[in-house]
């Protein structure tokens, strides 16, 4: 390993650049947009999987952290994280003993939507949420209906119902304000007809959680969702910079480092940042700088195409696509203030979806 | 950790399954298809990046193994692996020195395609090969005077030159036979000149490295490479099972178990696995039994569509649709027997990328 501080042209690359100032304003940013609000925060660490920035956030006001999946939350909770609120279901009979055994040391929720899940959950010491699909049929209950037999069922199985969740993924990332607006609008009155049912069947309902990066003010304004869970507020990336943000202007903090390794074709060169460099679900990096445009080049290549090129062995700095699974590539933030790296964090929980 | 022997059904999902039994027999096929064409094998280890699987490789009659970077070349040596080839090039000033402190360590060699890169590694100790673009543009040099220049560059900089690496990535996935065997003739038909212009200019050419599984049997039959990169033929993946492959046949030895962790939507159910659990570069994963198809839907989730569906809580297994972004996002293999794992492998070079 690198001793650090460190020039920043001498890092090895590949690497994940991570600029602590400029996150802990982005932190900074949005506890104080919650606090003004009035909400709860509870940011979802599966963009980061980090101990250290968790802490972060929790320092800076948040109720807690978010985690996608039960080994997120147990390397989390191991690294000092002690309020944990799981956003996907956990069912299977293996799955149900690691969670039981987790919430027995830190304050955990989980999200159930299935009558048959919250049987198998009875016992295992966690608050249960009514996990409601917003209409993408990734989870969640389907009606409001469905929504009130799942907060009986776990009623009947002896658990203490924590909330609803709702989370509008597909929407976060609408690229057009007005549009993301119209949409969360539209979702919010079918989400205030499942509260109505829960109120109906006389559930008390004290959190609702939800809301990402792209719809947290307008979230805030539609005064439903008492807590958010955004997550790639910290960092930004290249799908965030091409959406239309509302409420607390935030700042890129996250970079991949790379390095020209061939350069004999003009017009291109092939840096060393391919497809096991960068998530590949939304698109490719674009350069820090510059008019140059990124194409993949296989596992361990990527080109850069345009005009005012690097040389051969130059730095080439990049904005990832997709933030969330970029990080998981990675083993360590190295921390960046200008051109010098001053240390690395781990990535705690990469690699822990199961 | 597990304890093994474990039944499959225990697995904590998503896991990466190995079946090692079905891997060997592909690692024996490919070893008698080099030794009757009289053709060296140097698999690639960018498929597994495991200290392990180079090892039974080079047990088979591997002379050696391929690594796409310094950092993975320098995890496999530290785990036993004693003689590498490195097929991108190292030009920077700290990759040139940990590739000379590694080649005090092993046997190995590396490439280049600029004569700026060569002067650099002068006093390297690693063996140089002339890397030749074959039209992708991603490394290499691109014209046989280029090519000779860099064996003369070598020859200054008091550097062995070990002999030429030709590897036609784009040519590898072309989905019919016939297709594919033209476009490598006609390659082949280009990478003679070099060979030729090289032979003229008074370079001995010892080795001439490259093929991958989509063309091995195509190259042995043009007679001009001596040497054969193959990677993805000991796992398969669903980019291969979609190709009209030649020469031996392999099996399919990798998998990704999943869970089903919602199924409230009729005819879909949501399984564990998604972003950070395949590569996405290369289109979906298929289940290994069914009709169903899949679909990504975010970081921690995939949907299966179709008739026909497994239950809450129930196994689903999936065929990876590019096996070496993919196996790069896990920490371990486990080892399928049947319905039982028996163990666990490390990827010993997981996230080394630098």
């Amino acid at each position: 390993m690198s001793a650090f501080p460190l020039p920043r042209t001498d890092l090895a690359t590949p690497a994940l650049l991570l600029d602590v100032a400029a996150m802990d304003r982005n932190i900074a940013a949005m506890a104080a947009f919650a606090r003004a609000r009035g909400l709860a925060l509870r940011p979802h660490a599966k963009t980061h999987k980090s101990g250290e920035i968790a802490r972060r956030q929790i320092a800076a006001g948040a109720v807690g952290i978010c985690c996608a999946k039960l080994g997120e939350a147990e390397a989390l909770a191991a690294d000092g994280v002690g309020d944990i609120h799981l956003t996907s279901p956990v069912v299977t009979r293996g799955g149900i003993a690691r969670l039981a055994a987790l919430a027995a040391r830190i304050r955990l929720s989980a999200v159930a939507d299935h009558p048959e899940a919250v049987r198998a959950l009875a016992g295992c010491g966690a608050t249960i949420f009514v996990d409601v699909d917003p209409g993408k049929h990734r989870t969640g209950v389907t009606s409001p209906r469905a929504a009130v037999a799942l907060a009986q069922a776990i009623a009947e199985a002896g658990l203490t119902l924590g909330g609803v969740q709702y989370y509008c993924g597909s929407e976060q990332h609408i690229a057009r304000f007005a549009d993301r607006q119209a949409a969360i609008a539209e979702r919010t009155a079918y989400l205030r007809t499942v509260l109505a049912a829960l109120a109906a069947a006389g559930f008390a309902i004290p959190v609702v959680t939800g809301a990402g990066t792209g719809t947290f003010a307008i979230d805030a304004d539609l005064g439903v969702l008492t807590e958010l869970q955004v997550g790639s507020y910290i960092f930004l990336d290249r799908e965030y910079r091409d959406c239309e943000l509302a409420g607390p202007r935030f700042e890129q903090a996250l970079w991949v480092d790379s390095s020209v390794v061939s350069a004999n074709t003009p017009g291109m060169v092939t840096i060393d940042a391919g497809l096991k460099s960068f998530a590949t679900d939304a698109g490719v990096p674009v350069p820090a700088s510059g008019t140059a445009r990124y194409a993949f080049m296989g596992d361990e290549q990527g080109a850069l195409i345009g005009e005012d090129l690097p040389g051969l062995a130059e730095r080439v700095t990049l904005v990832p696509p997709h933030c969330d699974p970029t990080v998981n590539l990675y083993d360590v933030y190295h921390l960046a203030e200008g051109g010098t790296v001053t240390g690395a964090w781990p990535v705690t929980a990469r690699g822990r979806s199961t």
